[in-house]
């Protein structure tokens, strides 16, 4: 039965693991000391334009954001969030647990405006109430759509007038930036965050994140603020080799390309065929709307996410495409899909 | 000028006052373990008919919801509020700074229903969310409306259907339990509630809040988790002197129904004056909304906070009376108000 | 039956209780920020000769301890403390609550010296460590001690050179800056210290810690912290008044010379008696060792506490007096030892 | 240049690689929920003969231990480790960030003796201390050494009486248990510890600990404390993948005996030429003495990491072997040093 439940059901792709074979019996030093991690940070470095970046590699996303949570803010101040945004909802209340509070900010579409972060300011002063200060965005978001440039750069400009941190969670990032309507560059990454992830866990690696902190204010001592999380790998190069292994030939963006161009081909089809969806989307998250009916028969053949029941006939499934999904599979799960829809 | 900012405004009812006076110089041990304490335990119990409770006398509001928060909860468990709720507000993230998320829930009139409830515990499940496990309620609420009994047993049966803690805070408890239509009694309390707080603080006291836990589940150890918070007082016999003075003849209740009263008459004579309120309420708040141009002239004769703007002309005050307000000021007030008006 | 077990034994000092009750119907705004404490801040940064300290008033030792903490470092900073510091014994664990390691450094006489403060700097370093930060001492010390001008002055040097941040815990202050043989004065502490408490509880106050923070450093937001941990008393005026009545004449340092030459009085005469002492100390705690046989007849005249066990029939007690020690208390005392050492 | 830095220098062993290839694009459900750490957690049922265990699959030795305290600890409650503990030593304050204290006890030999933990707990009572429960031990322990049954059985039996729980830290858990002369069974860790981790890192996993939880009183919810702390890996499967291909077949205490085999070799040819040692121990950690001028010609030819000073002209170094050290490397480091002695 072929899952379409997420981006990390399989290993890593094949690039991944033949630069993990390669260097295996290397010694180097640990804790990403290492020659493989620092040539990874000026490779992510000169990508993003930013030459005097820090790059760190986490292992998961819970973790980096966890971690960043703690080295960036007081304890007073707190973390302003879209409503579905990953800390909220499936983090297990991972910034709470380093004591900040984590406020939600009404989202119908996965994202924040500058309109909403500047009213929810407006309504905060004084040691009475905690401090808004940093703003977290995904990209692609929880729900599957994508920031455009315009929208990075507007949330940038309200975050400058405000004295908040923008940070980017990009557990998906390469999904949110090649979007046919909307992509993003490196750059345009460096030039309007304060500090984003790049996401190889779902996009290619066994695992991995890497944290780029634009803003030198928030650079000093986050090595300490790693390892008191439990977050600094001992065989730390194992995160270079296999970020240098994705990054160095743009293989990120084509993982990456490879999902998105699935799930629209998918989305197209399931839409061809009459569904409608909770959202449309531009990455490889789609969110259709099935009848129960046809999903007792559906989850016989193809394993999913129920994202949300819609009514007492419909519910809302979730799937996803990965640089791993063969092309072959969407043809058949739409021919698969037409046919249940007929029976 | 006179100030209805709130109803922490003076010092201590004369009673408390000659409590104190009496016992100076009697020696006791400290941190609470004195007899003046152990007696005002035994009369609370009684009077919430709670024989075994445990009763702890704490200094300060946000100090017994944090501390109770530690105590009662897991690291992953989390609190359901109101969207009004003191902790999301007014603590600066208190509740969060011990590591726990708290959960608002859409309320209009300050109260939670048990349908919002159960709608909240029933889209969490699993360890990638956090468990919800305490209801926080509070009783006046922070905008002055009250808890029926009805109310409190319906957050009661649905607290025990879902192994939910119902906690209810009771900074101004004596105003939401002597409201006209709907009091409640100290066992109603003791019957409804697993845990909940005596508010000395805004009733006559210099300053305390009495925390009386009835679930045996939540009573190990809390004399530790109140130390590690700094919450144990060195000379704990003022709270069980200041508490068994207000306590012992009903006087607790007859200073909230002092200030209810003179605060309804405000509210009465402010809407025979035409004006509206942002919500009605049974309590010693009231929240009416006037012309800024009005409000000028106003804000030089009398104190009161801003509670939040209306629209471009209109702004909506709090007004609080107390124990400690004369009664003949409402009556001058509503005299300065006619004139301002007919101005 | 009279007691010598601590020095907060009794309520208040008469002028205290004269000024609470003097003030108690007067209007004020909430949370310190009422012209008692405006003006009590201005006469401590006098005394201090520190005109631009900041001043902040809690309600106890272990409150502003950790208050302090979580507000002076980063996560990753460590607190340096004498082993017998109080925080490593009798404050739960409140500092690492905040989420702070407090590292013991060996202290035979309850002080640090900046010998073993700069070994221990020494072994520390990298991100595998926590980055000590803080020094803590007290003064007088949890063991009765108390630290020369020139002792400060040193650990102030050693501190300075090793970017340490020296906070002095002042719970017993008065009987630490009024030794015979080594008075401080107040500009000695203002010089000398980052940051440092004026101890109101154990020397005529109801309650109440003045903190002192001379270093610009340490001073943004403190306010928010407090809030966060529950340390912003309501009443806040209450400490502002409090610690007028008792500073305004010198009647704090008048309180502690009370207290230490009655204690002094009573360990000369212990001594003349033949006994020995834990460690002989110049202030209002004492520590001497007797006979169990004999402390099986004193407590039954006499409350004190146990310090600790000496061998199989002696032991150390702590005998404590304090502004409220009537004079006579001591021949009495002394005339029931030689009775009971003669018997 | 050959490194005898540490024994995380490397990769994962040939057979954890063709693990990891073999099953790369086989997918499965995410989170550790996968068949492969299905089996693999019964297999380590089955070693133990603790059939009802929880087994769970972390990442780090810092995770793992920070993920425990938090999960098994009442925040007031507090550890006890011998004063080399790492969590002391090199996490950063890891469990202090979870809230709780770490209490040193003095340890010569890097292990705690059961006299030690009876006498600390003796002098531990009340709210106004922490309460020690559980005890940090690790094997073999960060200076080499390596607990015999009879001591394991000991310390099980003090913290059985005192009401603590026994933990057990096995970064290098195969070079504690297969010591010469007291090697350690499978059985006897699950006989005699309420929770130990078995180390991958450092015996030739690319990562991964495996914590044991014989205690039913601490499994409840465990995933829950590890999703907050950022502890599930996305692709869990990897965790169990590599963890059955070095236990199926007992190739993790081959890899010990491996490494211990060639540390002995090395300590006994130091040794021969005359040389001492901080302390002689049965593991892959040697900890030899040797004069400064030496070590400025041997760190030309050898990597290795400088322990402590011994005095102006001798150093302590710390030599690790591994399963990835090659068996030619010890007669040749000996044959270089005899030359460099002899020079």
């Amino acid at each position: 039965m072929y899952s379409f439940r997420n981006d990390y059901s399989e290993g890593a792709h094949p690039c991944v693991m033949a630069a993990l074979a390669e260097t295996n019996m290397v010694q180097t030093p640990g804790y990403g000391t290492d020659s493989y991690c620092e040539e990874t940070r000026d490779l992510i470095r000169k990508k993003c334009a930013v030459p005097n970046a820090d790059v760190h590699f986490l292992v998961g996303g819970t973790q980096v954001n966890l971690v960043s949570c703690a080295a960036f803010l007081r304890p007073f101040e707190a973390v302003i969030s879209p409503c579905t945004g990953h800390p909220l909802i499936h983090e297990t209340g991972a910034l709470e647990a380093t004591g900040h509070m984590v406020i939600p900010v009404l989202s119908e579409n996965g994202k924040l405006d500058p309109e909403r972060v500047r009213a929810l300011c407006a309504c905060h002063s004084g040691e009475h109430m905690v401090r808004p200060r940093m703003v977290y965005i995904s990209n692609s978001t929880e729900i599957g759509t994508a920031y455009t440039k315009e929208e990075l750069v507007a949330l940038h400009n309200v975050c400058k007038v405000l004295d908040l941190y923008l940070y980017l969670d990009g557990a998906r990032l390469g999904n949110g930036m090649v979007t046919d309507d909307s992509p993003l560059t490196w750059e345009d990454l460096g030039e309007t965050l304060d500090a984003f992830t790049i996401g190889g866990t779902k996009n290619g690696l066994l695992f991995g994140e890497a944290l780029v902190i634009t803003n030198d204010a928030l650079k000093a001592d986050f090595r300490f603020h790693m390892k008191q999380r439990g977050a600094i790998l001992a065989k730390g190069r194992l995160l270079g080799i296999q970020f240098k292994a994705i990054l160095k030939d743009d293989l990120y963006l084509e993982n990456a390309k490879h999902a998105n161009r699935l799930a629209q081909q998918m989305q197209d089809g399931i839409e061809a065929l009459g569904y409608s969806f909770l959202i449309k989307t531009p990455t490889n998250q789609i969110f259709p709307i099935f009848p129960n009916t046809l999903l007792e028969k559906l989850s016989a053949m193809y394993a999913y996410e129920i994202h949300k029941p819609i009514d007492a006939e419909h519910t809302c499934i979730r799937l996803v495409t990965s640089w791993a999904t063969p092309k072959d599979v969407i043809p058949r799960f739409l021919e698969d899909l037409k046919h249940l829809t007929h029976q």
